[in-house]
This record gives structure tokens, C-alpha cells and sequence, in this order.
């Protein structure tokens, strides 16, 4: 092990730097050191170098999703030992307080989102994961780095807005947004059986990406349609039985409630910028659930066995792949949807 | 029976005249004619009255809440006969619809709000009421009128409150709005176990009302307490596991979203006038789920079933009774909460 | 319309007869006549053959699995008229009483089993429906006979057994059986997102099937695996999350709650002939869940939503295709298990 | 502390010796140290002294029912420091495994019935509690020792009886078996808003018991009355919705189904010496749901927090107070249930 590596270093609004750190080690007995695999770039990241989220840590790595092997751990460390491999949870949790018991982790009390956020995380070589039980999960014999790289935090999004949308089989589903969350959520609302999944955007490729991979059965662009029409098609009349929202904006919040029929949840899985304006009188009567907030990552091992049992697949999802060395090209690409980019993977650095 | 009989006629915003009617008769095979023994004044009433419910139609009859005898049934009608007493739903539904068959019956495709709004109610002496198989519930032989009187509407609006709120035993419930609505939502709360129901209002008296009869283990005055800090100080710091906001103001909202715990549940029954603001990027993460809406009335014959095992006990609510002939006096004590009003119970006009 | 039709008629134990009946008319104001376009023949029939089904009736036309096109309705009758095509129910119910309300239309207050049964069925060229509104259920342009047949009794049958097993996502499934039912149970399994099914069954064809078309992950022959050790293999050694019993013997009772993880569920939907040994004291801490009893029949419109989006195909069951004139030989060649066969069409008779 | 304590051991069938111990002290770092403030004895004492339990050791303390002060605690024990008050968990467990992750604390792959049986308990003066955190409640300061006696053993039986049988509000709940878990089933079947509790059983002073507290609101002395009839009658005919069988008998297994209507639940919690006979054919379309086994004592913080709220009150139950020099007779008073003997209450040796 080399005591130095690189990594994408936050040092303030507007400032990410690709340079060198020190290698992490075990700080508390729970820890465990994992050698990254793979990482990828998430919109967070974003999020965090336009100084929009306030508990980010200046002189912090980058990074969240991430695959590798583990190459140390803590003495209270009983799940893991070094050599096995792993993909890590985006979310921090104890397991034992009043939320995490009820599956609640992302409001645990001594948890939350803290690698690549708070502590140094995961566009580098070596990760120090805390609570390493909880935070990691063992990646099965048949499967390798790519086919869980998504788990660490598209994946269970996707799967926590499907969840919380109380999807019963013959139900039509709605999802507003076709990024990568969007795709997952569709992926995982399948799990549940509906007989139908309408994806609505307002582009063409991204929508025919869905349809391509079956993860829609309809598609509609919201500059030709409306998609409140074709929903109603599809509904005798109704409107979906479920809406996951995943795009964020005011237009898609007040779609998402207009799109489900009378009694029926809206998921609001996106992290929106502004408040939003709640029409209670207009919906009257129509006695809607809304379901709000951020992912609540405790499905993890359940999302990796659906992998590995060939019921969930989010390869298709990466679109590059280049080594670390690259990685702020990474970044580009992504954030400007250059070349039909989803989402990015990054490989070790090469010397 | 005589041929014309005294009613609260509403003729236009602003104008209710106590007036003689027609008695009705059978209109369609499913109608039951019912000679009222009992009926009550709502809020509601108010709201067509000033002209606040768009559907409400001039020259029709007030009054949707009341208890009574059968006196005459349509070829359609399977479950009852004349001389059966009965108690009134306030919707009529088909039971047959896709949202009849799911528990929906206030977005029924054939039915909602009609008695003492879009037809003929029952602040009279005869009521005409469709689709009587559903809208009307028998009296069990040991109850009387003023025990069933408040199935019509405020308990089956209570109890609609307390099981949106997903309340477990144990639970740490909040009740904010000490009015007949909030008083019901309490007693069906109770039905779910919960370790304590918090009461809230701006009213000494409305809230000690609650705790004499049981129904609220705690009260806060907010004009006296901070109803954030009692809960936590209940909760361990957390927040009320259900909210049930009975108020209906913009203060009330905020106040809603913020006595919920994390991953809490917010049931949304009262009637806003406004808009509202959702402020989502402030409870991003604390994963909140809102239950918006009006009364689902279809679980009317359990009421009486738990009215009858002495289980829920409305009676207190009634604190004036007057004969028909004084129902416009009773709108005012009503309306201007005189004399401890919070229920008023109307008998037959007395000649 | 002729006056006379040729059916299958049960004469009493052991006795079928095909021979000439009168054409049903409406009897009542709910009944719809159906001509029927294709129908299907049941192992339940040979149970009323063998005077296995005490309430069955004789001198009754059998059959109860059919599709065709609606020739005359009731008055009382809202939803169809002639000419609609049409997929009946198996199960006859009001739709109003207690157990309709909730769901439980076989112990319906006023239904049950009738069709083919107490009244004659469809195994002919006529059939008399009651309560042709619940009866009976619209088939979606774009489907045929073909897609639907199924509909009428394996396919809810199947569809019960699995809802009834509280499958979650990611859960593994064991269905004890290949037959028809057990195939549909493995398709409806689907639904609810397992990671994995696996069929058990003593027939190496019967298990091949499941897998070929998709329905099973998994097959154990019990000649020649101990299905416990391989449901264990791939269980992390706790047993299957859920189990669908639907052979029916002692054996397959013991291998049921075996096969099971502690406080797992095991969904009885077969029909036994002889009472079971329920090892309480040897099973006691497992906190093991039964479920027992016949279809609930109640998701027929939506498994037809399902078969309309492509999310549900019954047509690789049907094996054999024949017209009514040829019945008496499908009866054998289904009994004996002739060449593969798994179910008989009964096209209409030719003249 | 002394050296040495008093306390009752198990030697081997049918052998049991009030006898001189070790203090214990702490072996692993997730252990407490408990003086005893109260304790009780279970039947199941008298079942490890009729060689029924071959799980449990000889030579061992016998009793799991106990509440106490903290002396002592292991270095991984974070949530309780010596001085604390807290009422003990009858069931060891880790807490992270599979099943304690879903609540099945009971299949803990760690824990299960340690205490008294297969480790020293709490008929003495002081226990050592393995993995505290779990197995311990702290006591809230308004309750004392004989408020929460009960939360260690019967009253999370009953609970887990009660929440396995799926009662709604309304209902009405059939208890085979006014014994102390009997009693404890009721109240918690309390806590689920049902219409009415009917309690059954041999011996009139059992049942008025349960009448003058409140638990049951109908008895029925199966010597006296067939309870089948008595509940039809409070049911419309149908049967109880919820049937909780603690009795575990031959005769009360057969009657517990009987006592169900249509789709209704049965709660198996007895622990039963023989196996018991289901006739699927018998009940077939009947569709019932068994729910078989041990209790998940994982709601023992709940149950507090009720007891705390007043909620719930197991007082009643705690018939009979002397001190540890006693217990001798204790166990022959509570055997033979003398003097009107429900629970026994052990308070600390004497010297």
C-alpha cells in the first residue's frame, strides 16, 4: 500500500482539485479501509461544488457510489475481512436508534450522509467507511464491480420512490423524469407489478433510452403531448395510480399531482431548490397522498440479491468509463450530457 | 302524513329562509323516504350559506347530518323497510365503482356530496335519500338518536382523520384544533392504541373539554405553550409519530409539518381556503408523508358498531337541543359558539 | 338463435352424458346470456364426476372456464350489453354483503360456486349468467379468446395463492406442484418482485416447462434433490420467505411448512381430500404464518388489465384445441395427461 | 455486594433446589450486572422442571421475569450505566441478524430463551444479562417494579397474540383461555379499537375477572354456554373476526377455528404438547389464516411507554408479594393457582 494517492478534493464554492492525500486508516473499531474499484459521479457532487448544501466540509474527497475490496478493518467490525469484496451504502447508520429500527437510516441519529460529504470519500484509492457493518455490502461471487456500482445511491433512490408510491399489480404508473433516478425508480417500480409504466420528459432520447430497455412501456414528451391526456388514456379516464417525481422543478411538482387520479400517492423523490405552492382547495376532495424526502438506503442487501438473481440491471446505465486519472473530464461529460452520458465509471488511477 | 312541511331553504349567497315544502316522495327504485327524528347543523352549512361551495344549488334544503324512521322505499331498496330507524351518511355513492369498490366512495362516479347541497336535506321534516342501500346505516335497538346522530358526518370525518394518520400502539399523536371535528379524530385515534393524544388549540375551555371527557391526554394552548416543545418533551425530542391537523389555516399547515417526527405521517382533513406553501427544501430528508382530503365516509356501520359496544361516545358533542321550529336560533349559538355550543341537536317541528 | 345446444351433462357419480339441452333464458334481471366462444375443461370437474363435490347438482351442464359473446342481458344489468365480448368468473357473488365488501366474494352471502355446478355451466353452447355485472368482465380490444380464457378460474385461483404468500421484493418463493394452478401461482409470484421461484415438482417435463417459459428460476425434482437442502442453498440456510402449496397431499403439507424460513408464510390453496397433521410442538418458535382456502375471485379486471399490458401470458397452457363436438376425448386426454397436455380449448360446436 | 446469593436451580427433572450461588460477574463485554428488585414465575418454570424443555440446562438458576437496578456494565454497553432501573426481556437477542432486522427477534441466529433456562435467571439476587442493550428496558421514573413486571414475559405474549391477529377497529375478538397470558392478550387486543373482547374458559371466577377489570366484554363458560352460538350472536351470525387461542388444547385448537367466520384469524400462541389435526376439507372455502408460535418480544419499549401512559395496567395480574425466602411456596400457591392466584411477586431475600 503507497502512502499517498489521488482524488477529487472540495476546498470551498467552485473549487474541486485532483491532487495528491494521504491513504485513510482505521480510526474507530467499526471502521474498515476499502481499496475503490470503482466510483462513479453522482449529481450531488454538483450539488456540493456549487456550495449548495450546507453540512458539505471544505477539503473534503468527493464521492459516494463506490465498489472495491476491503483491505482492513476495526476490531467491532464482525460482517467483513480484508479481501472481501463490496459496494458502500451513500448513507451512514448505526442500526440501533429509534429510526434506524424502523428502516428510517437516513434519519438515524448518529448517521446521515457523511462520505464525500463530511468525510472524505470515495473518487480516490482508499476509503475509510464508517460504521462498516452497516455501511457495506458484500458483492455475491457471480457478480462484479459494474453490476453494483448503482447501489450505493441511484438505486435504492429509485427503489425508495417506488416503494413509498404503493404500487399494487394491474396499477399504471406515472414517473416524471427520465435521468438516472428516474430509470431506476421505473426499474424498480416493476418489482411491484404494475401494468404499466408511462415515463414523461422532455427528450426524445432519453424517453426512447426507458422504452429501449423496458424499463417504460410509454413514453411521452411533454413539448409534443400532454402528458395528463395520455395518462387518462390509459386510465378510462382516471389518472395513474402512482407518480414518482423525480424531476424537481415547480412545472413537475404541480404535473405530478394533476397526473394521479383521485385517491391516489404522489412520490416526490426529487431534491427540489424552492418551496413549493400546495393547492389544497383545487385538489379538494381528490384526497391525495404525497410521500416526501430522500432515500432511506436500508434495502441495499435486497437490491444486490435482485441483482445477482437477474430480476435488476442497471449496467445499461453506464455509459463511459475511464480511469480516475481522467475523472474531471468524468465530470464534464456528465454534467453536460455530452455524448449521451448517464452515468459515469471510474477505474482505478493508472501510474 | 301531511302533505307540506318546514325546512331551512337556501335561496342564494347570504339568503336562508325557514320555509314550507312539498314533502318528497319516491323518485327512483333505489330512494328512501325517511321522517327525520333528529338532525344537526355543520359548519358546511355555513359555507353554502355564504356562498363558499360552488356546487351548492338555490332553492334546496339544508341539513346532512340526521337520524330517523323509514317511511317509505323504493322497489330497489334491499336492506330496509318502513318503520326501520336509521341513521343518514352524508355522501351518496353507488358501491359499485372503481373508487366504491376500494373504500373511495367520495369520488364515486355517481355520487359525493348531494343531501342538503345539490338536493333536498334534511334540516326539514322529510328527507328524500338516493341510493338509500348505502346512504343510510340501521339503528341498533339499544341506541337512540343522539347517541348515532354524529355518524352523518363529524365522527365518520374523524375517524377518516385518525386512520389516514397510521397510528401504532404506543404512538404520540397531535390533534391540532379543539372543534367537533377535532374532538372525533381524537376518539377515533383512540382506537389505534396510541401511548397519549396531544390536544391543541387557542381556547382554554375547548381544550379542557377534551381532557374532561377523555379524549386528549394532554392540552396546549398555543397562545400559552410552544406545542413543538410540549410534544418533543413527550417524544424524546422526536416529534409526533401522526399529526392530525383539524384547523384548517396557513398557521396551522406550518405548524403540522413541523410537529411530525421524522418519517412521521400528516393527515390533512380540514377544509383550506388557501393555497398552501410546501416547503420542501427545509423538510428535505425528514421524509414526511401528507394525507390530504375530505371524509371517505364508508365506514359508517362500524361506527355504530363501536357506538353500540360502548366503545365511541359522541353524546357529549350535543350540548343544545332545540325543536325544528327554533333552527335559526340554533344556527346562531352555533355559528357564534354562545353558551358552550359545539353541537346542536334539532327534534320535530312541534304544531 | 336455435332451441337446442349440446353439452356435457352430469347424470351423477361417474355418469357424464353429451348430449342435446334447451338454450338458457333470462331468468332473472342481473342474468346475461352468453354464447360461448370457448371454453375450458377443469379438474374440478372430474372432482363432481367422481361425486367428490357434495353441493353439485345433477342434471347440471358442467363446465365453468369460458369466454364468448354476450347474446342477451336483464334488465338490472349496467355494464354490458349484446355483443359485448365477455370472460365469466368462476365464482358467482352480489357484491354488496360483508364479505363482498372486503373482498371475500367466495363466502359471498348470496353466491359461491354455481356455474357448472348447481346451475348449468359452459361446457356447451349457451350459459346463463347471474349477476352478470360481477359475473362476467370485458375483454380489451386488442386480446382474444386465447388471452383471456384463463381468466375465468386458474388464473385468480394461482393469483390468490401468491397474493395470499405476502411476497416482497427480493423474497424467494417456493411453489410446490407444476401443474396448472401451480404455473399460474408462479407467474402471479412474479408480480411481486422475488429474486427467485423455485418449482418443485416429481415430473422433470412438468419443471422444464416453468423454467422454459420464464415462470421458475429454479426446479427441484423431489425423485431426485431433497428440495429443503436446495431451497437452503440459495437461502443463506433459512428456508423459502414464502411457499404456494398446491399438490394437495400429505407429503407435499409436511414439505410446505418445511420449506419454510421461521416466521415465514405458506399459502394453502390446494384442495386436500383428507384432513393434515399439524406438528405444532415441532414447529413451535418457527412463528410460522397458514393461509388456507379456495380463490377469491375478485381480481379478475385487473388480471385482465395485466394480460392486456403484456405483463401476463396463459396462453403457452393451453396445449390442445378442439371443438365442442370433440369434448368427451379432451376429457381424456386432460385426465390421462396425454400428450403433454396441460389445457383443452373447446372451441365452438360445428355443425 | 456479598459473595455469595440464594436462588432457586434447576438439578434435572422434577429436582429443584432453593440453594447458595456465586454472585455473577461480567464475561463479555455486552453484559449487565442486575440486582433483583422483583421477580415472578412462569408456567414455563414448571414446564423446565417436568423435563418438558430439553433446551434447559441443569444446574441453572431458574426465572426470565424480573425487574432491577444496574450494579455492573460491560465496556460495549452503551445505552445503560449502573444505578438504572430496568425490567428485563425474556428473550436474548443480537439485534442485527436477518430476522431480528424484520422484528423475529425469537429466531435470533444468536439469541433466543437464555435466561433461566439455558443461563442462570432471576429467582435469586442478582443476573447477569447477555447483550443488554436488547434484553433490558429502562424503567420510566413515574413507574415502579410491580408497573412493569409483567413486560418481561406474559404481557409481550399477549401483545404478540393480540398483533398477530390482525384485529381492525370494530371488531369483534374471540380469547380461548382467561390464564395470566389469556388476560394479557385481551388488553393488548385493546389496543386495536375492537367493537368487543369474549373471553372463554371453564371457571366463572377466571372470566368475571376479566369482566371487573375491563379486559372482556362478554364471558362465556364453555361448561355453561356454547361459545360458537354466543358469538354468532354478537356477530350477525359470521363468527368472531379474531379468534387468540391460549388455551392449548386438543378441544380448544378444534374450537378456536370453529369460532372464526369466513377469512377471519387465528392466533395460535399456546404452546401445545401435542400435534394437533386441521381438516382442510372441512373448512375448505372458509380461507382462514393461522398464525402459529413463540413470542417476538421486540415491543417491550412500547409496552412501557403504554404502561407509562396509562394506557396499560398488568397490576391486577400481581395477586400474591413475598419475599425470595419464600419462593418455595410461591411456586406451590401459583401451581396449584390457591387463593385465587394469578402472578406472584418476588421481592429481594431477607436476611
Amino acid at each position: 500500500m503507497a502512502e499517498k494517492m489521488m482524488g477529487v478534493v472540495y476546498h470551498g464554492k467552485g473549487d474541486l482539485r485532483f491532487e495528491e492525500r494521504d491513504i485513510p486508516t482505521i480510526l474507530d473499531p467499526r471502521d474498515a479501509i476499502v481499496r475503490v474499484g470503482m466510483s462513479s459521479i453522482c449529481t450531488s457532487d454538483f450539488h456540493i461544488r456549487n456550495g449548495a448544501v450546507p453540512i458539505a466540509k471544505p477539503n473534503t474527497i468527493l464521492g459516494h457510489e463506490f465498489a472495491g475490496e476491503i483491505v482492513a478493518v476495526g476490531d467491532a467490525v464482525k460482517k467483513f475481512k480484508p479481501g472481501d469484496r463490496v459496494v458502500a451504502n451513500v448513507e451512514t447508520f448505526c442500526g440501533e436508534c429509534f429510526y434506524c429500527k424502523r428502516g428510517y437510516v437516513n434519519n438515524c441519529v448518529e448517521g446521515g450522509w457523511y462520505l464525500g460529504c463530511r468525510i472524505d470519500g470515495c473518487q480516490t484509492e482508499y476509503v475509510r467507511v464508517p460504521i462498516a457493518d452497516n455501511g457495506l455490502i458484500r458483492i455475491p461471487e457471480n457478480l462484479d464491480y459494474e453490476d453494483v456500482l448503482m447501489v450505493s445511491c441511484i438505486l435504492p433512490s429509485g427503489y425508495f420512490g417506488a416503494e413509498l408510491a404503493e404500487i399494487h399489480p394491474g396499477d399504471t404508473v406515472a414517473v416524471i423524469g427520465c435521468g438516472p433516478c428516474g430509470y431506476t425508480a421505473m426499474m424498480c417500480a416493476r418489482l411491484f407489478g404494475p401494468a404499466r409504466i408511462i415515463a414523461i420528459d422532455r427528450h426524445d432520447e432519453r424517453g426512447e433510452f426507458a422504452l429501449k430497455n423496458g424499463w417504460a412501456d410509454v413514453f411521452v414528451n411533454t413539448k409534443k403531448e400532454d402528458p395528463i391526456e395520455v395518462v387518462k388514456r390509459y386510465t378510462d379516464g382516471r389518472g395513474a395510480d402512482s407518480v414518482i417525481e423525480m424531476a424537481g422543478k415547480d412545472e413537475s411538482f404541480q404535473l405530478a399531482w394533476k397526473l394521479a387520479r383521485p385517491n391516489g400517492v404522489v412520490s416526490l423523490i426529487a431534491m427540489y431548490e424552492e418551496d413549493q405552492r400546495l393547492p389544497l382547495p383545487s385538489m379538494y376532495g381528490k384526497n391525495l397522498v404525497f410521500k416526501t424526502g430522500g432515500v432511506d438506503a436500508c434495502k441495499d442487501q435486497m437490491l444486490v440479491d435482485l441483482i445477482a438473481g437477474g430480476k435488476l440491471n442497471t449496467r445499461p446505465l453506464i455509459t463511459h468509463k475511464m480511469p480516475l486519472n481522467d475523472i474531471m473530464h468524468g465530470y464534464e461529460i456528465f454534467e453536460k450530457h455530452l455524448d449521451g452520458c448517464i452515468k459515469v465509471a471510474i477505474t482505478p488511477y493508472e501510474r
